[in-house]
């Protein structure tokens, strides 16, 4: 077994991590880190978790060793946490912002203070299993992109080649990218069926695209009526007709056990939709085609494949496991 | 003209109050008083006004004299308010929970704790123009009762002598009834989508609705998908059939311009729901009868008719305006 | 392997048999029966399932035998049905609401005609678990009771003697219960953010809930904000207290693997919400007592344990595997 | 008073067009015509008209004469139907999209047929009083542009002269824009929640923004969770600095009455949002700069400035009424 703790443990990200690991055979989830909630049942924050573990939040002084570490600590504070716990795991897999961008130049450009641990930046593998599976399998540092990152990731890679540098994409999330403190903004009057333009540019998740795929992306971001789920539509332009787009697609994705090509000709379902993944590590990804415009889709569960789950299955990668296992939940139609 | 303040107008029974009396053609807004915001402008926190005013929120100890002043202030802080600003309005319309029940031992024993003004409770008339529109129309204080109350206590009256006096109801609202100020309750994430019993029994609106009716009343309270709208069921027993509650309905809210009957046969929209309601004045009642058990339902919007609009409608009253003056919107369909 | 067919494969309680019955490692899938898409592939109607099954929709005139036949078929139409496939399976598991009463005068009064298999009627066992586990270990013919029925036993059952014999329900429950058919009560701009009571008496599962728990139980249902999840609150009369009522349902709910008590002093979460449990085999019981009023509270996935999650319940019952098989799901949480 | 019938008038953009011409003070109602239900109440229909008219549904044969006629039929049907019924009207206001381009050519390319009446085409004024004002005041003949074609075009004007030709438009809508007619797309179940990119290119509307803005449009559009409301989120490129872009919005929309421009610099509410514009005929617009991207964000109810309420500002400027009259509802906070 597979001994992990998880630090961040009664935020969202911390509890869908405790979710896929208390349910992942391969694993025994050693401690649950909390600076807020020390001494208290894991259940009584995360009531999804009722009768499936007994397990206490610890206080963060009283980390223990363990094979693998994952930070699901808010961004800013993981900079400065990561130095002091690295000892404590072998592997140590991060969630937060704060080693998604080697270059400290650009990550204080896009999250407007300077790098506190710079040294380490170039040290860390990106989560992304489609792109570096190889790489993850010996990796000891390992950073999963932002959620609406991965999305736009796995829609453009296929296109690469294929289309322009310039790619614009709107991205739509639920309210649980928030996170679980309450503020002004995401109080439920407020926030309940809104469309809100939170980034109408540069949101920061775009300079990881950039770096991923080797493209100059732009990215707006709008929160719109959802708890859970990440859409990307990525405006590119090419001159690739429908059939080598889909080839490309086929081809990329043929042995990913989580990425699916949803691009059929009609139905209410022809295209990645989020609703549909809620709970599952599928990233669906499609596209169309009209004339020299390419528009790519993708869509993912933020808390999953854009976080939890993503980790987890660098978890199995890193440890020799089968790659899906503890995330065969593949998601609820109608819901 | 009428000058009308409003204290506590940051709120959401505040920000609606404002929104009804700039729309007013008989009233003057004078004041919007908060203390969280003194010395901004309204629409920074209220959007739907934008270009409907230039007011700016007044700090308390500014507050002027005027006409009719409304309470939109929270329980507790408003019985140690009213004795101070009493002298500073003609009328004084309060929208808290602290002067609607004339007992103090009844307010102590749903409020936990004892009434500080106890002096001034039974000098209040309920905001309750269908039962007390005589009264209202020289009344200096006017306490309007609380959203679930309204709805029960017009959904019942029409039952009286005709059922026995156990009431069973159960009252759903929407998130806007648990106010502006953020926690972790009213989390978009939290709230979304969840059926919350968050009183399953002995609701406080109860002992308004018993004492208005005549009936004992019980009550059970569940937070629903919506952001506003409250719909009671109330479960009584009695011997009369439907063509004879039918004509009591139909009696008892025949002059009433704000009660409408909605009991059809079929059709999605035959019983009242609140969705339709938005905004609007209206009480939609409706009744179903089965041997002696009568299901009596109503649905209103929380912030109009269970709040803010019945507060106009108590000014128009005791201002000798036409009691439909200002509330003419009659909601939206579909929504 | 056991095999198994579904009828009625194209709804969503066919669905989410399917997405339950193909993650089942004891059982194998021989056939999704479907009158309006035979020759289609079954992730065409339920995209959930991309990736999971090449399953392609069987004509009925196909379906051959098997061990464990599922009829997910519509109310009327299953009663003539049953006797024509009857010997293609060893054991019929009905979710219709054909076989439930087993007194045909019953069955007319709720149902509004007669039934055309009246004989049959007394040879089904409930799918309740719960009450009938050792019957249902060697039945050959199950019917699942309807969703709110088994939330309102469910919460119901351990009180069986603390309470007097009349209990009023108000049910609350999502779209999906409605059925995958278009029609224009179901259309999303009306039903959307609706609280729609389509039955304000008598609603057809109190017939269950009276013959289950020997109670005579009323139920109103009303439509509210979600396509997954039913909840029931039950209103009873009693002169236990709360002490006395938490040992009843503790002792009963002891070594049930899908029942979990919900009853906490505070938090959002203290008490029964479908919320959670979209996806889950569980029910989620909780209570309150004020005085002689004792409020019960249920909660669950109609599709789920109100539906699918029950029937492969009763299947793994019945053919001796582990009760828990293929149902390991726990809910999200926040969602 | 002016004599107005409405055709189409069961269906929401139909209903939308009685709600604000029974609630205008310079009009009367002569008729409303459904072919799917002569003869029943219109109140039946769209209940939240109930005590608001006594109005019947009529038969289209028995069209009467009046000095305004709207059209809100279908695509396809009104270009059949408006030579039939030209004549009964001084000015005929059309809802439909068969009059809103020009170009024959162009209208087959995007409806996908041969337009059956062009000798008509180039008689209609768009009905954007912003641009059209004078020629309004003196047509007989006027379209309504498309929803997401108003958000757009309201967007993006002032930006004329800014930015380069090539323009993004990337268009979320509410379920309401696809109409009363139940269909396996728009059931709840299906719909609820969803972000369904049902035109992923080449949305028709892209054609009337290129039309009235003299940019090259690209409309990509989202089904997202609402019932009304549209965004639109346009991204140009250009050299102009913030602050001139902010003048051109100022003087661009100074004097327009249903025109805001909302672009603070923090807010859950600092970008136009349609949530705050359900029932208002206002299009809120708004914008961001980074380096040579310029996004530009409109929103609005899509059956009120994008249908029904752009309608009737047509109708106040060519009977020459106040142009807001009939048109002053705000918005709601919370909704």
């Amino acid at each position: 077994m597979i001994r992990v703790a998880v630090m961040g443990a009664a935020g969202y990200l911390g509890g869908e991590l405790l979710r896929l690991l208390i349910g992942h055979p391969g694993v025994e989830v050693v401690q649950a880190v909390s600076t807020r909630f020390p001494g208290r049942r894991v259940d009584s924050v995360h009531p999804n978790l009722r009768a499936q573990t007994d397990l206490v939040f610890s206080a963060a002084d009283d980390l223990t060793g363990c094979d693998v570490l994952f930070l699901a600590t808010p961004h800013r504070t993981t900079m400065t946490l990561l130095p002091k716990v690295r000892a404590r795991a072998g592997t140590v897999i991060d969630l937060s912002g704060d080693f998604r961008l080697p270059d400290p130049a650009v990550y204080e450009r896009y999250y407007g203070l300077p790098h506190t641990a710079p040294e380490l930046l170039g040290a860390f593998v990106p989560g992304v299993p489609e792109l570096f599976r190889d790489d993850l399998a010996k990796a000891d540092l390992i950073s999963v992109p932002g959620c609406m990152a991965t999305a736009a990731i796995l829609a453009l890679r296929p296109l690469a080649g294929l289309v322009g540098p310039d790619v614009q994409i709107d991205a739509r999330t639920g309210s649980s990218g928030s996170g679980a403190l309450a503020g002004d903004g995401n109080l439920h009057a407020e926030r309940s069926g809104a469309m809100r333009v939170f980034a109408p540019v540069r949101h920061r998740h775009e300079a990881e695209v950039s770096r991923l795929t080797g493209l100059n992306a732009r990215m707006t971001a709008t929160g719109v009526e959802a708890v859970r789920g990440v859409q990307v539509v990525c405006h590119a332009t090419g001159t690739a007709d429908e059939r080598t787009i889909r080839r490309a697609y086929r081809e990329h994705y043929a042995d990913e056990p989580f990425v699916r090509i949803v691009a059929h000709r009609k139905g209410a379902h022809r295209l990645p939709d989020p609703k549909l993944l809620s709970g599952s590590n599928y990233c669906d990804v499609g596209f169309a085609v009209d004339g020299d415009r390419i528009t790519a889709i993708a869509a993912l569960d933020n808390l999953v494949k854009g976080g939890a789950g993503a980790a987890v299955q660098c978890l199995n990668i890193r440890t020799g496991q089968h790659e899906t296992l503890g995330l065969g939940f593949p998601g609820l139609h109608p819901v």
